[in-house]
């Protein structure tokens, strides 16, 4: 694998992502103009999906589709989507009823720079509007592609994906230590299933077989979040844009707790050849995505 | 239009605003089993969704339905997720952040039974399931179909229609007292959208002109508003199952403040006989949505 790796260098992974980024920021502009009947709605809206980020999801979306040759612009206007229910989960998760957060990608969350009933309207209506987007002909011509992905994001997204998990999240602040078994469910639903979704969408988008596809997403999802707990231990708020060990001060059971830092690190590079293992059909036209594995295990926040 | 209301009486009207509650509630019964991994949360979703309630816009879809002959299967299943998706509205509305309600169908709110956090996860999880629904074949076995329906409705429960409607509503109580102009847009955003896709969507289901139900949609909906605003001032919270009087403490413009209670009553009837013209084009089959105009202005809660 290393050999396979060795094509697509840092830095052209990179710059990749960071045209990825560019690219559907400015779409996310154009779909969000500053005009409309609530203003303050919008205004708060593009606070949550125009501030900094790293547009993971859309840049998966993006990289999936160059797989099948689906034309980028269709693939941008699922990745847009994607970012905005993305940002709505923050925003609702920082809330103070939730996590509680005042600090997000190193801004104020949305709650702390608007207010509280702002920020729930806003998630409420990012949300909205990502089935909206989905919903028009530039996504897809077939109207049969569109529903498909209306469907598929609904599941990752509601009660028995990132909602639900979000809620299994809550319940696991109660003190009641879950085990590894418990967490990988919970993962999977929380972070998983939209990482899974953006992974796939290449592949509905361009009438082919999402399944090899769904194992990588499934894996860097997963990788994603070990990423996470370990940043969580070994970063500082400063460094990372947002409160670190508050998972642990609450008695939630983080990867690092249950398999220890090594451990955790370990089980994180296994998920990269996992990763690997499921794009062999795809060969060397998924670099970048191999990329974007080894890029997740390895990021500095 | 007296001779033709004449053939609905009152209580088949109410009989068959019966039978699609029933309808409703039976399907969204199936539709959210409480099993899945996430117990609690689809235990907050069923008691905001399968409460008390009059399940009036699944009623419109139904009758709106009728007048093309579109399969009672599919408007069922198009009511149900418009259900989901008013009763998330409820849920998000009552949080402390907005209106701050503790009583709700004569029930406690869903923050107040469970917790903050579950009633803002219970209506996302809501939200996302409607456009869960609107995807599947059982809706309409044309994606076209499906995919307008789901457009539509994130249009009308978005950032330029509920949602929009709800933030010009609480940036109203910051002392700004609004216009009536102003007052029947947010009022139009916020209650008027969500009926105008009620009535619109028999037509989009049976592939016919939406164009005059939408008339009907905007009329009945304002009248709806009218019909709050006028209760609100009449009843008290016992007869109502929620808190009164609240709007006109919090210095906001309702129509009785800006039409005087006589005003009030009189457009409210205008609006009945909009609705009347509006749905001319569909003569005495019409006569159920007709009846529920007067049923809108005439009711009690």
């Amino acid at each position: 694998m290393e050999r396979v790796l060795a094509s697509i260098p840092p830095d052209r992974f990179e710059n990749s992502l960071a045209a990825a980024a560019s690219a559907t920021e400015a779409l996310l502009d154009r779909l969000l103009p500053e005009t409309g009947p609530a203003p303050r709605l919008v205004k708060a809206m593009r606070y949550a999906a125009l501030g900094p980020g790293k547009r993971l999801r859309p840049f998966l979306v993006i990289e999936s589709s160059r797989l099948f040759g689906v034309p980028e612009a269709r693939a941008l206007a699922v990745g847009a989507a994607l970012e905005c229910l993305h940002c709505y989960s923050l925003v609702h998760d920082d809330l103070p009823a939730m996590d509680d957060d005042d600090l997000r990608r190193g801004r104020p969350t949305l709650h702390r720079a608007f207010d509280e009933a702002t920020a729930i309207l806003a998630g409420d209506a990012l949300l909205t509007f990502a089935f909206e987007i989905l919903s028009r002909p530039e996504v897809h011509p077939d109207a049969e592609v569109r529903v498909k992905l209306i469907g598929e994001l609904a599941r990752a997204a509601g009660k028995d994906g990132m909602a639900g998990g979000q809620m299994l999240d809550l319940e696991a602040e109660d003190g009641r230590k879950l085990e590894l078994e418990q967490v990988l469910t919970l993962q999977a639903m929380k972070t998983g299933a939209l990482f899974r979704f953006a992974a796939t969408a290449g592949a509905m988008l361009g009438g082919a077989d999402p399944v090899p596809l769904g194992a990588y997403g499934r894996a860097i999802g997963l990788a994603f979040q070990i990423a996470d707990d370990l940043l969580d231990v070994s970063s500082s708020a400063a460094a990372l844009g947002k409160a670190t060990q508050k998972d642990h001060a609450r008695g939630k059971a983080t990867f690092v707790d249950l398999l220890g830092e090594a451990g955790a690190r370990r089980r994180a590079d296994e998920l990269v050849a996992e990763a690997d293992v499921a794009l062999a059909p795809y060969g060397a036209r998924s670099n970048m995505l191999r990329a974007a594995a080894r890029f997740i295990i390895g990021r500095r926040k």
